[in-house]
């Protein structure tokens, strides 16, 4: 269950209204990088948690903070987007600088919205839930979200260094912190699920005696000269599950051409093909 | 460039065709989870590799390899599909056993694909190229794979344990093994970049001076009654990254109600916004 | 900011898990009348709400309310599942009632998420968020707010229908409720608004004498024969907005056949278009 | 059945092309509150409409006029399109004006349409045909009518300010009446089937005594602090369907923390899960 | 302008509801194949077509016969529903028919539309609009229509060979004979505007001495072991065009292995790709 | 199975980096008329050709060629892309050209890809897998690609007058050139199929007396006036497919005005609607 108290969990202030750069923080909203997807992806993450309880906690917790991180970003946008024309004037046709302002933002959120957030992201996309991965397997769940706040921080500096508004700058300076938690608080979560060699490969509960362990350790080269792939950390050594060899070497074809056979009566398929 | 030698690259038999299994398969193809995804994810992160060009060669080389394996899987579940009814006949209605047939295919494979594979999931849904995840940034890509292949072996683990088929089970027993490397081999790549506590926070290059540390490595909570949130490796100890001491507290709004003010006019707004 | 304490709004229980009940579920959670979407349409109408701040605190308030729906119905489905199988044995290939329970879930809830709830519909299409709706417009966000849940009210109901679990209806008869308010919560906005006579034409900001008047009140129609189409309280005496009289007539061309006359040269048209 | 005169409901005339307004247009054509939606909206529910057949008239009636609006949009999105470049010449790079209107248009117009209009909103996302609401239930469907017409002259409205064409004006005016109209057609309609208080709560034919009656008209607080929901209307007073009083109160959960418990074995969890 | 009488365009009878055949027919009405799909095709096309207007009166004139294609097929998957339960009652649960059927057909029919048609495919996923192929070229637009048309009508012939419905088979045959008219139809527009020979290749208007020669009638090689690719119509005698001879060669990478060099600072890279 | 070489196809060389054209190209990236559109349609059709074996092969091998153009075009985004701006200098604010370039390019090369190219379209809407045409009828399948590459070449040339750079020229004559090959060698496999006359009507397996006859060489007018609809090549004389001849007459309805009676209870209807 959640309750809000309608403040937000960070100051958010805009000094000077950019409308292009309200359409580049709907990324952080609406993005597959954006705070819908962490919120909604930690959410349904932890209505899956079987196990251990405590990660069904975490997990709601946190999406419980992302929310708030949508709320500031929702209001940084609608706050940036003041300073949009609404109305055409004899001026503006004449005047590049405010054409480009209109040209240069997502019109949805002047025409859909009234100059206020949506979840889209910064080319009018909407946010699809298909983002939401939530596997029901607690370490593939924890390498997701690593890789969604890897993502998040990436995206947040670089809408930190496309803005010189020092409200906005300090709101980012806020997320971007919160990212580095976020990618240390998976890390660990994955520490407690007894790290990298007890972790993977993911899923661990599945007998290795069953796969065709010819190939669970090689690193395979598909290059047309059928020359060796390149080489690095994953060619040789221990693997980093710590339960094999690296190698490496060229793939050949074990199948042949597959061949289908003729089209059943009836099946919709040309004459000749049956 | 690429080249094609029209053999399989491993052999895809079906003993016994099944049109459910066959569904099922679509997951690995047309899922987010699936083949279609990670091929297209490591040619796209190819294109975009700055920097160090061997994992440009190192991601796609591996795009090759699992072009190969859509293919395998489209094979089998056209192989699959070949025991599904095409047409009506008197006795069917009466039979429970081919009406569940009908009823629990993709009807799709039917009616739109002539009883072959599609670029669908496993309840008909196409693929959508925005779960390529490409960021520029390569570690980030890399996390990003781990997490891709993680899902795809629980995935493919999942269908070994749906099939009793022995050629689908040696087909997938396969595609285990490789996805076991597959996790690997980016891990690998992470270690190649200096390993999490070089790699993270991700990216490595945005001054951590410029985040607002206050907040970088507490573990926030989010409980309505103020409570600490559930204790873990996330809330104590030196850092996942190396950079910081874990904390953890409750957290409290530092901003207020947000105020948008008066909706302007010409903007659509009720008179009472105004 | 949005807190959780973990809890379940209302009880959730299951004496008979119906994986088939499961799928229907899914529709009240990723489905167009589904949770995530009145969530979402409040929170992000909250967000963009300018004018009387009350009606800000309304939506948000009420938008917390149905995360905790979501989490309910997250829930419901985790637990609808638990029948389901999740490995063939010999037995069930013969055995139609398996069958057609593997036929008749979403496969993703299985195949994707392990027997967990997804942002999903109940035949596994992704919740889109171009369905939040939130315009800018406070009387036109209410309008949508009543369709939301007067959507949301026949699916609860037909779900209620389609279950016989004492804890799945039980769990509904509560939805249920709340839609009935919810429903009665945005009519009153309406009133808040001025009601009917007020708030109608959407927006009440647009000055009337600048749209075509001859058209604002007259039901056109669009017979083949030119008779008058089909007679109702929309075709005479006042209008529902109190500013205008119903008529009724057959609606003739106004306009010529459009010709947008020969393609330019270099626009990638025939010939014979130029 | 239907029929054409491939004459234009409205004359469609542009003085001076504007592509950015093209931009805009679509919106009209494509957007979620465009036209297609609720043509397609009105087709769906006349098909779908059971009980009194003038429902179904009136719908189809209104569904013929709406494609007529679509055919004068596209019009007048390729009349406004013909201002736009299609090819690059020296002087236009080192031109901020021919630049940017590059820049404002939706690329696809050009690139794919050959300066003609498409089924796209306007920042060029394809319509998607999830926003046809046809519930199967007559009320639902007239309350979805009154909303999307609400948004729908709420959008006419904002392109009628930003557009200062004599001729688009005019076509704009035209639209906004028969938007006026259209709120109130469908309002009317909900007048005929008992007006809010034999409509509400929807559906009526689902028995009140079998929802939970506690909470039906029931404003609940989600407040961190336990305190009481903003008041209003909505608060006290005889509930808007005339069926119940309204009150107000804080939640608190009435369920405990869901425990899902272990995971099945061969569902494809981590071992620590089962 | 458009307008409607009310009345099928053929008759719609259904002997026996087949709640599973409305699922398939539903692929008619909104797949990629089917209804919606060349309604709006024509439609757009026709009001962006420039040059001859001819062709805009022969596009719009066959939208409209196919949105009463697309009220036929709603009218059929209505009058198919009819046979699906509303209510569980205790039988139903042991009896695997019933069961089968609610599991076979699409739940949205059911939960969303109350037993009537939607805009979606036979897996339930909504039509979207991007597959409204209108290019601006008026013989790309042909082509494009007679792929339409041709996978319409095996759609339609699949379709009827799943029912033994006569109502159903009527509707079916009157289909068929309409999709191989407009097969024949869009071929005689190709046909007007030259045949093969003036058509090929689209656009015809751009100067094909501009075009790389050396690979314009080339059939490439792209087998991994550098021999040549399979032959046939395609590797010799005189293009189809008839403005060149097939050849037939094995194709080596022209250009090198493509390298991007560091990443921009401030771009969000790792530091290891600057 | 696919190898690599990770040279190119063809040179890819920007003298001067465009952002606005890397925006252009990635339409024919992402775009429906787009490379990955052909080389997954392509490769799915492989897949699923039943039949004679050498439509595999054709197939395949032009997939292949189709993955190089994608990762041509990829790289010459990626290099048009190096002039975007990163960060928000001073100066920029005040200067029309680079805030318009700002405005003018999709949004999420530079904060989701790092100024990578990604699978989307010119309006940074991502590649949906619906419009993989792969239908089981190799005839439909070719008149499908004869579609997809004449909208493909149509898009090309339209780039191709959009650069003035000499080697993005370049780049596109190849292009041009094998849209060239490509639209003439579908045409030659529809040739080796027989041709017009014994292709048509797709699939011409099915027996065409089965079709209702009376309509299957008809050119039906809807005008609303009852006329005749405009005459053509489609209105007399032999048909395409060599059965029948074109004759042309209007239509009328053959139907009633269908009726589907009141809902069911317990549907989810109005009381008003049983």
């Amino acid at each position: 269950m959640f309750y809000t108290d309608n403040k937000l969990q960070f100051p958010v202030r805009v000094e000077t209204p950019d409308p292009q750069f309200a359409r580049a923080l709907q990324q952080a909203i609406g993005g597959v990088e954006g705070e819908i997807r962490v919120a909604m992806q930690y959410f349904f993450q932890a209505c899956g948690a079987r196990g251990n309880p405590k990660f069904r906690d975490l997990l709601m917790n946190t999406a419980a903070e992302e929310l708030g991180h949508i709320e500031m970003l929702a209001t940084a946008v609608a706050l940036n987007l003041e300073g949009a024309p609404v109305s055409i004037k004899e001026e503006i046709a004449a005047d590049p600088v405010s054409s480009a302002i209109l040209g240069g933002i997502n019109m949805k959120n002047l025409l859909s919205a009234g100059l206020s957030a949506m979840p889209v992201d910064s080319d009018g996309v909407p946010f699809n839930m298909s983002h939401i991965y939530a596997s029901g397997n607690i370490a593939a769940d924890m390498t997701a979200n690593v890789a969604a706040e890897s993502t998040g921080r990436v995206l947040a500096t670089r809408l930190y260094n496309l803005t010189k508004d020092p409200g906005m700058k300090e709101m980012l300076a806020y997320m971007i912190a919160r990212d580095t938690m976020h990618q240390n608080q998976w890390l660990a979560a994955l520490e407690e699920l007894g790290g990298p060699t007890n972790v993977f490969p993911i899923p661990n509960s599945f007998p290795q005696e069953q796969e065709n362990q010819d190939f669970s350790y090689a690193f395979l080269g598909f290059q047309a000269d059928g020359s060796d792939p390149v080489a690095g950390r994953w060619s040789t050594g221990k693997s980093l599950d710590g339960k094999g060899q690296y190698t490496s070497r060229p793939m050949r074809p074990l199948g042949d051409e597959p061949v289908l056979g003729p089209a059943k009566p009836n099946s919709g398929a040309q004459t000749e093909q049956l």
